[in-house]
């Protein structure tokens, strides 16, 4: 992770992709959302939604996967080229978050995030405040989730 | 469920509690958000948090869990009353998420939905959109989670 000072404003960045499988689908409803859309094929196909599809749920957690991961590959190339890593400390919470078309078995899902807005924290001294716009595209290009995510961000140490 | 016209602005309701054990926050860290502060007890007493504790997601996707459990008791009293039942649709999103305390070993969630509007929805005859207030206390009364989410509820139909 840069530091708050490093990051520029509209660096957009794709943090992974991910297929989802009907055993995927299934065993994230059966712990998290138990509707029967999201677990059995023939009562989803009767459904508003038409076939099995993950829960929106399951489509937001995989967001934190993938850019938990995407931190740890920044962070160890940074490692590698010697530059600095910030710390990134816990989020205070999101908004406006979009369901915007299902998420069917053996859909694509690829996750992206820009940085909208970076300022320092009035409470916290040494950190900064970081804003994304996190979107999840399906394979044709629609996409299917997206929301803003706030999360506090080291500054650049003073020398 | 009740339709769209019976359900009262600012009705209130408790729909369940939750105990977040050490195997159950770390089984969700491992899926959907492997920071150490949620899978390591020794890494989280160093993290800012001090002690392990849940993903932010864990806290939201056990309301879903909670929600979809109390509908079906609610409807299963409906059915033995001889009340109808409406069908609750898709949730287009939700927005003002907040994380606002962390959830540790061993706390317990009572989790809770307000009211707080209910409109026709114009895209969709037949159908109303009801938004609600929900929220996640532990047991020393402090609220950890607190968003707003609305879904699309059916309409009372016409005699």
């Amino acid at each position: 992770m840069k530091y708050l000072e490093d990051i520029p404003i509209g660096e957009r960045f794709e943090i992974g992709r991910h297929t989802f499988t009907a055993p995927d689908i299934k065993s994230f409803a059966q712990r998290f959302d138990p509707q029967l859309f999201h677990l059995d094929e023939a009562e989803a196909a009767r459904s508003h939604f038409g076939a099995l599809c993950a829960s929106g749920w399951h489509t937001a957690a995989m967001w934190m996967r993938l850019m938990v991961e995407y931190r740890r590959r920044d962070n160890e190339a940074r490692r590698a080229r010697g530059e600095p890593i910030g710390r990134l400390g816990p989020s205070p919470g999101f908004r406006e978050l979009k369901w915007l078309k299902p998420v069917y078995v053996g859909d694509t899902i690829t996750y992206s995030s820009e940085v909208i807005e970076t300022r320092p924290s009035e409470s916290r001294p040494g950190w900064g405040l970081m804003t994304i716009r996190a979107e999840g595209v399906n394979q044709n290009g629609d996409a299917v989730i997206s929301f803003i995510s706030t999360a506090f961000v080291e500054r650049r140490p003073s020398p």
